[in-house]
């Protein structure tokens, strides 16, 4: 499949031609973790990342990267799960006060908080872009003492928000590639793209940026996590496991009444719930691939003694295929209109999340294994992991990559965890920081190769054509 | 309301003309006691009475009455839940090899099970009717030794069937009633009508007399009962328990599948089934009165390694009043067509038995109350009984005798029993047949009253009209 | 049964009696109005009435009554659905805020929301007492322009907490009942007790005033309540038909889980509350009389992507009799800790209120109907009121007293509504305060009554015995 | 891994050495089909096989094996799912009727229905077992006229009983092997066993054989399935596919109450079964492979009106490993008891059926893929096939032989199908017959290998000590 002696030959070239790199990156060390800490004092979580947004934009603007932001690169009606508008700006209003940028918030308000950058290095290459996300999760951060970010006072200090998942690591991940470039400009070729999404978390936000366009003209994509349960010193070149996921949110609406003088007026959106709770999980598996579903929540009923007029369930549906998800999907809503049915209440809801599965490009993942090995830093190179786990929404974007042509994979650096990813006492070997701007670096400077150019085949996208706006990007 | 010392008058001298009436009786004891334990050995469930039927039609033309039996007594498609053709086939035969008459049997034959006998007297007066029940329980009689009809030869030779409810007992009064009415003929006036109704046991057999227009023409309307409770020598006039009732029985049909090798191929109607049941049972109470549901009977699927194709309930619902049953049963075809939906399978559903709620008329209940008090072995005359248990589609017969214009009402005649009805240890003192006989027809010879003609207004009911056919009776 | 001529006598003579009290009364009718209005817009919730219940204490006093508050009236570990401590805390501080006298709060402070005033007028004869409740409903009043509070500026100043029940002119009908007996002292006798009670609304604080022995020395007790569908100038002398409740929260604590990753490791409390719920509605219906079921609230989970580990119910069952609702929380509490176990999760559940059905004391009905029947402004005395409804914590009390030998009633005072109780535009005809005033204390003046005196029969209960603490009143 | 020239040699020395099998063959041909044909039109279910095993040890012993049947073969205590003892005796009756051997049903009678034939060489060398199974399914055959078995005369004349799943094909193999072996061995060594087994459908009969020691002595076994979507021509040398399973009969025994009159008298088993059909279906996934559950029967109550008292449940549950069927079972149980707790009910459950997953010994899969590649009438040879797919008891044989040191495999001989397995038109390509025979003779024929040799070694199991009784084989 491949030449292998010219792959070897070109590994050991990339490896010998980053002086620079090593120099500029010992130089931003101290600023990644100033950046890291910055944001996780100050975690702001999906649509409401004003304070982060802004601040990423205006170093990125800083730099002389072209910056767009807000509705630009985000597409309104694309978005999923938007906070309710009093709350949007509630979290506005905190992040002026927590020293947002001024000048970028007008865009951003109402929940337009994407930013892209590009750097287009004059030479002729192929388009690379990164993607990193900036939100942080619906959580309390733990406030034991032994909790590394207590003791070293930069736990969140905003209720209910709480990087527990890195995100602070990846934005920080993709402001230091942003300084890097900048320097190593000369050695690079085509242009670069820096994709900072939000709202990853439900899987809600990468969908408005492809649907902006954002993606559409790019060759090599690589999206980025940390951590997941690979240690410190390993990298995986194509991660395959993340399941194709829908969110929904369903609510059923019934009639009130008077649970002890007239029962017989009431239709139940109580039992309603309880039914479909009960028929979503019983949704059969399916012999093809994993399969998933949860109602993670259930709210019902407004008193003891009144019979339940309202209830709300928040659900997801998984599969190890797109097909099985979707399959999961046309069951739970049969489910759905039929507990409604059952009792007599109505049933309306909204997707509140998607994401698809997406295999690496093979070519890509191999590209990476062989330009990485034997790298500083990195004790192991895991060309393709396999385990099925959560979901991501990366691979949206990535699905669109490849529809039009173009290479796309998600890379996972390792790192050693203080807990498990979403819990409050999570935290991350921050030595990830520099490891994955250096080898995220070296690839840009590698990627202009005939070899993956190949395999490249762009082609022009409906949504490219007619019916969509101009774009700043 | 009343004229109490006309009354009173009447009372004293309809007790004093009947030593006729006694001399008859006293012939007739022995053979009510052999009609009883003939028809309890000889037990057949509702619409296979054959046998049944077929002797009580040939005594009554024996006796000169004007007999229209099958079709001409029961509408075909007014029936509910009559069994397969092939149980229908398998019961006549059995009919025929236990002496059924011959020639009865063809108008009988698949289910037409009722008989209807008339005696005109010539004279002007009311039309009066009585009802009284034919069929058997699907139960098999106990087999204990202790058990009086093993102890004494008569339990039930058929397998599956007993009479454990006493219409074995009705069906005796019936024709002891006819006998005596032939010997008191002089004394009577008007037209008298003895219904025996087929397949009372599950509410399924009166619409279907009802509607073949038995009861049009009917002024005094008399249903009965033995037992329930009521201790032998105490007589109800007019019992008011009895809830309205809709029998249900339906079919889920889904798709099977091989549950270990694509589960995702099936639609589980068995799941359906489990909602419904469910869904069913909490179907709210209702504060204007009693109400029931019950899920007697839930069958599905094929085998244990196969997704469930198909499912059936029997159900019913009750209410105190037919408004609170139609409620339940709104709501229950509501839950069954939910259930389906939530598992994506078909639901079908049929009618198998049907009653209402019916008050008998009050002057009626006045005046038997006011003429059986004193009866000989009468010890405790109770006007109306309020307390509410099971049903009995007599109340659908009561229902059209009222909208007509006549009085109806239900009397249950108390009888000590061995056990609970409907237990297959059931048996009742016989002491009940030459008592209710004797007040049965003691309320003929008195029929003729003006004090009950004034409050009988007949009306021509849009059932006579038009669309019907000819009727022999 | 009675002597009627006596009684006839004695009413007529108990209406001439009454020129002091409608003097009394004419001078109080704006005080009425004002205090009705005053607690109207200063809205309290159960546990949490310190501003309501320091101002009746201080006017109690101010009247020269002997005043109990606080744990001398409520006994602490009786008390059912009380808030948290921080709610407790920042409901104290807000009375504080709103005009609470100050003096009382250190004895109200968390949540012993009690008062009990007693008038001894020194002459020998019945202890009389009377009970209002104070609470308010959790609820939002209505901001419509045409609901008469927000027009005449006292709708409630407090968020989500409204009085949409009456209680506000409950409460008035004790502080206006309490100037009279002051006034009317000289025509008193025996002693006279006022009992405010906390915390009805989810009857949840009538238990603890029990057991803290409020109601162990009277002889005759008159609960009251404004409205409940009966007109103005109506007056029900015995209230029958609330229905006995228990109220429970149960609590589900199951494992949380990542529902994608590893779904395996959960125990979903979600669907034991979901199984639970359909189980509870699926509870039998009772055939000796109505019986209620309803899980009023479900929250479950926490968040969507997480098996949830957590769910909580809050749930009633009733019963036209105190042993059918025995029966249905028997069954309720099969039905929780069975779901439990089919999940595998643990469950707790706490009595969060209870009540008990309870028939007013005939003799008691009798002779208030035979006293009000021609009273200024009744103009239909309703002696007996069956219809079932909800239900009440008055009936615990009335239950203690019937057991020490006394005799109690429930009387409800007709008045027309907006809307009806428990709705967000709830008001009622003022008018019904000065009658009921009127009314109660002309009932006060006529209870020394020798053919009531022997229907009182005091017995020593237990609970005034042994282990009790000592008691102020 | 290894020698492949060696290996080369040795698989074309085996082809050239079979002339004497092919002779032996070509004679056997005619034999196969009629064996095949018989053994379907007399088929026999799972614990019948009077006729099919008494025909099957009648022909062994003629052949001269040493012949073991009935409960030395057989532990009576670990079969599962046996009959009635009322079916066990009408289906021996049958099978008498229907031409079985009478000599051998007294040993086989109540159903024991196992068969082990060995044959020993009398020369050194492993001992070499093969594993057939006799039941026919619970099935009606197809009447179509273009179904083969009914055009050329064969089809099942057993009611309700059908060999839709090929182990009529598989008798006749074992039958074929065991000529065959007679008449080559002089080409063989060390000893043969050819172990017949009942019940296979539901899982249930090769436990009993296993814990009657019969694999015990076991060092090759090779289990056999014709068809299973492999098409004519290809061979799978090892089957990974199937999943652990336990089947399971619940059943709920409750109260029966007459739903109209005290429905509060009844404890419902039907709801239990309702709750547990529900809660089965919604037993988590497992992120560690495939898990299936399936309540496949579901039947309750005795009658419409009447509390339903009773209620069984036939389910199964699955895992791609044993340790996840174990966790799907303990959840099972757990929701069963919780379910009869919800209802007030008893529950009572017995294993039905079982079987493990369990990988072929990769050694032996090596050892048939070299030896059969080139065979006459093999197309394809399939090392190892992975689907998940159905269950199969033969790896709780292969469990046990793999325990004591040898090695096991499970080999599928490709078959074109008519219809699918359990399909009532299900036939196959019987060519598949003398392939498998010729292809299994060869296998025994090089079994004596020095480098299979070298990866047994046999252990003394704790089966073989102390508490078991000395068996014949």
């Amino acid at each position: 499949m491949h030449d292998d002696i010219g792959d070897t030959e070109n590994a050991i070239m990339s490896i010998v031609t980053t002086p620079d790199l090593e120099r500029a990156l010992d130089a931003l060390r101290p600023q990644l973790k100033r950046w890291r800490r910055d944001f996780h004092h100050y975690a702001e979580s999906g649509w409401v990342e004003f304070r982060t947004a802004s601040i990423v934009a205006e170093e990125l603007e800083r730099l002389g990267y072209a910056v767009s932001v807000g509705r630009d690169v985000v597409d309104a009606g694309s978005r999923m799960g938007v906070p309710e508008p009093e709350f949007l700006a509630r979290a506005l209003e905190r992040a002026r006060e927590q020293g947002a940028i001024e000048r970028w918030l007008p865009a951003l308000a109402g929940g337009y908080t994407g930013v892209v950058a590009e750097l287009d290095t004059g030479r002729p290459g192929p388009v690379l872009a990164y993607r990193v996300d900036l939100d942080a999760l619906d959580l309390d951060e733990s406030d034991d003492d032994d909790h590394r970010p207590v003791q070293e006072g930069f736990a969140s200090c905003n209720t209910g928000m709480m990087h527990a998942c890195g995100h602070d690591g990846h934005t920080t991940i993709g402001l230091g590639l942003a300084r890097l470039f900048v320097e190593l400009k000369a050695q690079l070729s085509g242009r670069i793209k820096l994709i900072f999404q939000p709202a990853e978390e439900g899987v809600r936000g990468a969908r408005s940026m492809v649907e902006a366009g954002v993606l559409d003209d790019v060759d090599l994509f690589i999206a980025t996590h940390i951590g997941t349960g690979v240690p410190s010193g390993s990298v995986v070149c194509g991660h395959n496991g993340y399941l194709a996921t829908t969110k929904l949110d369903a609510t059923f609406s019934g009639v009130p009444a008077h649970a002890g003088a007239n029962p017989e007026d009431g239709n139940n959106a109580l039992l309603a719930a309880a039914q479909a709770a009960l028929g979503l999980h019983a949704i059969p598996r399916h012999s093809q691939g994993a399969s998933r579903i949860n109602v993670g929540v259930l709210n019902a009923g407004s008193g003891r003694n009144v019979v339940p007029a309202n209830a709300t369930l928040k659900l997801e549906t998984r599969g190890e295929t797109s097909a099985i998800n979707d399959e999961m999907q046309r069951r739970a809503l049969n489910v759905l209109h039929g507990a409604a049915q059952m009792q007599g209440v109505e049933m309306d809801y909204r997707l509140a999340g998607e994401a698809r599965n997406c295999e690496p490009s093979p070519e890509l993942v191999t590209f990476i294994r062989e330009r990485i090995d034997g790298l500083t830093g990195i004790d192991t190179v895991i060309p393709v992991e396999n385990r099925p786990s959560g979901s991501e929404d990366a691979t949206t974007m990535m699905q669109r990559v490849r529809e039009r042509g173009g290479l796309a994979t998600y890379m996972v650096f390792g790192a050693d965890l203080s807990a498990g990813h979403h819990h409050q006492r999570f935290d991350f070997d921050e030595e990830v920081l520099p490891l994955a701007v250096r080898t995220l670096a070296h690839l840009a400077l590698a990627a202009d190769d005939p070899a993956l150019k190949r395999h490249i085949v762009k082609k022009d996208s409906p949504a490219n054509n007619g019916s969509r706006r101009p774009r700043r990007d």
